[in-house]
This record gives structure tokens, C-alpha cells and sequence, in this order.
């Protein structure tokens, strides 16, 4: 844990989150242990709390969100944070201003926290070096590269079901090769000591040398599924169905879905995880993401318990008070 | 008062505000006087009491809308509720997500309560039937069917000058055939005891059996206008002029234009209501609208108050604090 | 100061910020110091003060805008002041609705205070007159009338390292002709005492009559520059260039750009200010905008205490309580 570690304070604390790697395990389970304490407050009547009261966060989304960025919204208020949500595509940088005047305007507002996702890989890491001492950057998704207050929810959930990641199976289905969730949850698991990591996707979407990241490929299902504990479907984009790397949706759910069948080659109570929005009858059987073992919903609740987590942890550094 | 009846709560407390049908006249009043407490808030030098503190609303506006979506802005922000405005356009349907699943992920973020406005008829209903238990559902317009909130701050209105319902002689004036605030009118009047309720329009505006409704029809202004204590203008959409239904606007002004030549045909103190926006020089002569009749303007004050008395009613049951 | 100045109550205090001009020296240092107690607010740890608490401000955007809009937003979520976002563009106006009577729906729901900017110029002036007697108006841009806000927040600036106005020179440069902003810092540098105001634009982009504002015009960089304290750019928009007006950006920077050679002839403590968004390499190099020179992030820092200032002189009139 050197100084050279954007992501830490001098003292070791969370001062961004652009991503898992770089961070330790005892972080990684405080924050974890942080959101658990947040649960409580969103089954209380009064979902709120005071600890943001009078800090400024602005939520700068270069690529639309609805998911991710309602449930920072919505931590952010819970936490008593002012809330700005700029739409950077609608916004200054029409006039022509490059990111880095539109970014140092936003701290001379004296900005406590940013929030940013953007469609190139690095984006918030390049933010974080270009904001004062006194701010915080938290990724929300950056190209193909990271998102991780996703993968720490996901964690947060497994461990609500399994306890104890160093006895898990755990496997990744679906297109690994673009996701950024897939890459964050891979890190993750891997700091967190989870002994198996399985990916399974047709050759064409999984990343070169994807073992080197202490993972096993299969291009299999049934292969892939056998006895898993966790379950984690990844969203089919669009984009690249009908495209080079896909024949078509049915094809993709013909040998990818994931349907009650194959459901049973995993463990008896295996839960299923999908980050959202999923795609039924293309990458998941209906029935299944509405079965018991479906915690995708949980993902969504435990999301906000999460970010809030992140956000206190990050603001409320000691440094904070002392503007630059 | 059966369980069956999907707006009230096990005690009959108002849970969902969907329309107006299936609410008595108890609970109608009931509404009545809660926004009669609520007026002296929007006097007050700061307009703000701490009842939703914590709450957290979504209005989710599937249309288009300025005035009644800022109402219930106002009337959320003046309440200390947390809000969330989505709008579904631009929102995470452009992903493939059906409804049902945007709607699981939003009640998965703990919201207490949505604003829905829709272009289908029963929107609202099919939204309230699949929210858990602690959930409400406000329909702020679905379709053609009903907006029970413009038709109880319009009641409200009428009882801030006219008191008593029993007494008074209502005409509705203008496209009944396509209007979901008329609708929901007639349905309030008609329970809250209004002996007298005319509706006035060209044939092609009018819906057929109207009788049905407990409503005398009329083509014609004079006789409907005869007496009247109430006058309500309904706005002419601009896509039902020069159609089919309607040969012009000048010959719509022409034979249903509310001029103050043919106001004379009302009762001497008659009040004036129009849901807005106006077409001035369309439904309503300028001079008319801006008349010591009128109370268009009181009806968007009292649209706040009225607002706030059914978000709170609906949010602060007791069973509310049990999160599913 | 009549009674007929529209900008003042009749006690002589602000009710209205239309623009500079009908404002005294008193009073134009009265928003000054004002501001200078606002600045801490935006270095404390909570960075809210409860003054506006339960006022409604509607943020009335005719015209698109990131930094003067969101600084307003900042402005009045730190006073605490419940604020509503309405984009006119996409907003009750499609419907066909007149602005008077948007106006009049907007002051019927109870709202304190409109910041306005419109592409008009006048339409600040026009709404403050058809508003009630307890609501203010703050002009955020009209047309190429006025911009009293960004004054005022360049005065601050300027005085913060200056202090005496009265020995100043300040150096306008560039399209004073389209500018709002460089309109409403002339009248406010006379009132305030400032001897020397310099023009320096291509003729195509200087007003005519020019002098006629107290200013003194040259078409020459050196020789406008020559011992001046502060120098002003504007912003060349982009419809400007490669039109009538202007042969190119290049050819402009050629002739009008501030570079460090020709900062030399300002005198050697000179500030540089900048409205914003900036073209670089347009109207300024970029190595003059980052230097120690440039106070121009100072000038949104700044911004926020102005307008906070402002809203809040605005809204705390004894009057104030009484509601038409």
C-alpha cells in the first residue's frame, strides 16, 4: 500500500473507488461490513441519515444509466449529500470546452465527490488525477475496464447467502470479453479468496489470455455449471447480437441460456445474479430469473447499501475538511 | 368496502389513489379537509413541514407533462419527501426491460410510493396490483380512463365557493369523449352529491350512453349553460382539431367558445374552471379567462394542497412501516 | 430611486436583479459584501446554511446553460431553498400555452423566486413585471441585454485582488458587441468608480456609439493592453467565426488572442478573467489561461457566494411574508 495508490489517502483510507485491483482485503470487507450497517436504514420509515448533510456530490454521466444511477441518487440523498446530475452529453462540453475545463469548473464549485461513468476505459482514473487533494472520485463504469461499486454489491450479496468466499464456486456466464462488471467481479473474487472462478461464453466473447486473470474457461455449460455456488449471468448487449461474434439471439440461447434444465447441474442452492437490465429468453429463461434461487433483485436493494458505504467511506476522511 | 377493492388498506384507508370510482364520499371529504390543512403550508413564509421525511417517491411519467408533474414535485418536496422524476422515455425501456421489470428494480430500491402518469387507460392499476404491500400507487392520468387528483382538486375549488354539493348545478363543456379529467369529475360529483351535472359538446365529442353516467347531455350552449354555478372548460387537444371530429377551431369557438356573452346564460356568481392549459380563443374567450368568474389559477394552488393530502393519507398508514 | 425602479421594493432594497443599471453604488457593494460572508460557507465541512429553508425558486432556463445554471442550483441547495428545474424548451409551451400564462400557472403554485435567462433580450424585465408582489426575479442572461449576476461575480473577483475600483484599468477584448456580459460589467465598473474602461474588438465586433458607455475603444491589443490591471476576455461564439464578421479563428487569434507576449504590455500584476466556456487558441492561449495570472476558476468560486448573495437579499424583504 504505497502513496503511488491514487485510490488511498495517505493513511491508508479510501479516498476514491476507480476500481477493485490496487485495493486489499481488509478494504474490500470494510466496505462490505460499512454496507452492512446501511441496510438498516433503508427498512426504517425514515430512509435517511445525516452524514452527507452539506456535502455536494455531482453524478456526471457521459453514457445514460438508469440502474446505476438512481441508486447513487438515491444513496446520495439517503445520506443527506446536495445532489447535481449533469448530463455531460447535453452540457457544456457542446460549447466546445475539453473535459478537463469542464471538470476544473466543477471543482472551483467546490464538488465534494464525483460520481462518473464514462464510455472510455481510464475515464474516471484520469479525473482522479486532475481533482484537488480534498476530492473523491467514484467509478460508476468506465468503457470495458471496471465497475466496481457493482462487483462489491455482487460480493455483498454472495456473502449475505454463502459467508465464506474461500469455499466457493463461482461462474461467469456470458459476454466476458466486453464486460467491465465481469472483469470487477473477477478481482474481487480473487482478493476476496474465492478458490474457483469458472467463465463460460462461446470462444468469440472471451478475452485472450483470460486465465492469466486466475480464472478457468470453459465454452461448455454443463461443463461450466457443475456443482457452482454462485451463479452470474452478464447482460447480452445488443450491439452484438446479429454482429460478427453472434449468429443470432436464439442461437445465443440455445447454447448460452441459462434455463431450469441446466439450472441442475449446479448446486442444490445455487443463487443466480445478473447486474441488469436483463434480457429474457435471450440470455436467461423467465422462469429462472423469477425462481428462488434468483437474488437479482437483492443486488438491486443491496446496491444502494453499498454505494452508500462507499460514499461515506470516501468523504468522510479526516483530510476532507481542509480545502485545497 | 370489500378487500377486494384494491385502493384501500385492510382498515379502508386510502393505499392506492387510482381513480375515483370505488372511493366513498366519507373518504372523498376526508381528502377534501386534509388539503384544507394543508392550504396555510403554501402561505407560510417557509413552505415546509416534516411529514415524509425520509420517504422516498418516484414520479414515474410515462407522457409528457408540466403542470401536474410540478405539482406533485412541489407538493413531495414540500412534504421533506425524497424525490426521484423519471422519466420512462428516455429511460431504461430504451434497453429492452419490460415494465413489470423496471417496476421490480424501482420498488427493489425501497421507493414508498409512485406518481404514474401513462397513455393507456388502467396503467396505474396494473402497476398498483404488482407493488408489495408497504407500496403506493398515485395515478396522475392514464389514458382516457382517469385523474383523480385534477377531479379532487377541482372538487376542492368548488367547495372553497360554492360549500355545499347538493345544491349546485355543474356544466361540463367540451371534448367529454376523449377526457379523463371529465370522467373523473363526473364520478366525484356524482358521490359527493351533486344533484345536477350537465355535459355540453358537439355530438362527435360526446361519448356514447353518457346518460349512463348520471350526466344530462346537450349540444348546445345556452341550454346547457342555463343556471349553471359551475362552468367547466375542458382544453381542445390540438390533434382533434381539423380531423375528422372537428371541422375548425373558429367553427369550434364558434358554437362551444365560452364568451361572455353566453356566461350571461349562467347562474350571476358562476365560477369559471379550465384543467390548462388554455386554448385562449379556442375553448375560452381571453377576457373570459381572465375574468372575476375564473378560478383557474386557485385551482393550481389547490392542485398542491390536494396533492399533499393524498400523498401523505396514502403514505402514512400504519402498515406502511412494515417493508415487505 | 424612485418607486418606479423595478428592481427595488419600497424601502430601497433588492427585489428584482434585472440588470446593473438602475443600481446604486450602496447598493452594488451591499451584494458585494454579502457575498464576501457566503464565501465561508463553501469552505465549511457542511457546506449549507438553512436561510431559504421552505422557499421555492424555480430555475426558468429559456436557453441552455451548465455553469451559470448549475452554480444557481449550488446557490440555492446551500441556502437550503427547495429549487425546480424547468427546461422551457420541453416544457408546457409545446402545448401551445402563452409565456404569461406559464408565468401566472408558476406563481399560482407559490414559488419565492425565478431565475430566468431567455434569448430575448427584455424578458427578465417583462416576467418581473406580471409577477406578484412577493415574488423577485434574478435575470441569468437576457439576449444581449444583460448578465448582472456574472457582473457582479467579476466584481467581487476583482475586488478580492484589487480592492480600490477607483484606480483600476480594466481591458475588455473581443465580441462586446454580442455581449451580455461584457454590457453589464461596463455599467457596473462606472457605478463602482472604475476611471479607465478599455474596448479592444475588431471594428465588426464593436457596438456603435461605444464610447457613448464611458469606455474608451481601440482595435489595438498593445495598445489597449498597455499598464492595464485587469483584462476582461470574452468569449468569441462560435456563429461568429468563419461568418460575415470574421475572416477565422486563426486570423482572430492572430489579431485579438491574449498571449504571454502580449500579456507583457498589461501591467505586471494583471488579472485575467474569462466568463467562460473558454475557446483555447481562440481567444486566448491556453499557457495564459492556466498562469498565475488567470484568476478565472476563482471567477466560478466566486459565483456561487454572488448568487447566493443575491437570492438571498432578494428573498428576505420584510415583505416577503405577506402572499398576494
Amino acid at each position: 500500500m504505497t502513496p503511488t495508490n491514487l485510490q488511498l489517502d495517505r493513511e491508508g483510507r479510501l479516498r476514491h473507488f476507480l476500481s477493485i485491483e490496487g485495493l486489499n482485503r481488509p478494504l474490500l470487507t470494510e466496505i462490505l461490513d460499512t454496507a452492512e450497517r446501511f441496510t438498516s436504514v433503508g427498512n426504517q420509515a425514515a430512509k435517511k441519515v445525516p452524514l452527507l448533510r452539506g456535502k455536494t456530490i455531482a453524478n456526471l454521466f457521459f453514457e445514460p444509466s438508469t440502474r446505476t444511477r438512481t441508486t447513487f441518487d438515491l444513496a446520495e440523498k439517503r445520506l443527506s449529500a446536495d445532489v447535481l446530475n449533469i448530463n455531460i452529453n447535453t452540457s457544456a462540453t457542446t460549447k466546445g470546452e475539453t473535459l478537463l475545463d469542464t471538470l476544473q469548473n466543477l471543482t472551483a464549485m467546490q464538488i465534494d465527490l464525483f460520481v462518473v461513468r464514462h464510455g472510455a476505459s481510464g475515464a474516471a482514473h484520469f479525473i482522479a488525477q486532475h481533482v484537488p487533494e480534498s476530492v473523491s472520485v467514484i467509478n460508476a463504469g468506465d468503457g470495458r475496464h471496471a465497475h466496481p461499486t457493482q462487483a462489491m454489491l455482487d460480493m455483498f450479496t454472495m456473502r449475505r447467502h454463502k459467508s465464506d468466499f474461500t469455499r466457493l464456486r463461482v461462474a461467469i456466464i456470458g459476454d466476458v470479453m466486453h464486460s467491465r462488471v465481469a472483469r470487477s467481479q473477477i478481482h474481487a473474487l480473487n482478493m476476496l479468496g474465492c478458490p474457483e472462478i469458472r467463465v463460460i461464453a462461446p470462444n468469440t466473447l472471451c478475452p485472450a489470455h483470460v486465465e492469466t486473470l486466475g480464472v478457468h474457461f470453459t465454452n461448455q455449460m454443463e461443463r461450466g455449471l457443475d456443482g457452482a455456488d454462485v451463479v452470474i449471468m452478464l447482460r447480452l448487449q445488443n450491439e452484438r447480437m446479429n454482429g460478427a461474434n453472434l449468429p443470432s439471439k436464439d442461437e445465443y440461447f440455445h447454447f448460452y441460456g441459462l434455463t431450469e434444465q441446466r439450472l441442475q447441474y449446479a448446486a442444490e442452492d445455487a443463487i443466480i445474479m445478473h447486474p441488469g437490465p436483463m434480457n429474457r429468453g435471450v440470455e436467461i429463461e423467465s422462469s429462472v430469473a423469477d425462481s428462488g434461487h434468483s437474488v437479482i433483485l437483492q443486488q438491486v436493494t443491496n446496491g444502494i447499501a453499498v454505494r452508500m458505504a462507499v460514499l461515506s467511506m470516501a468523504t468522510q476522511r479526516s483530510g476532507q475538511e481542509a480545502l485545497s
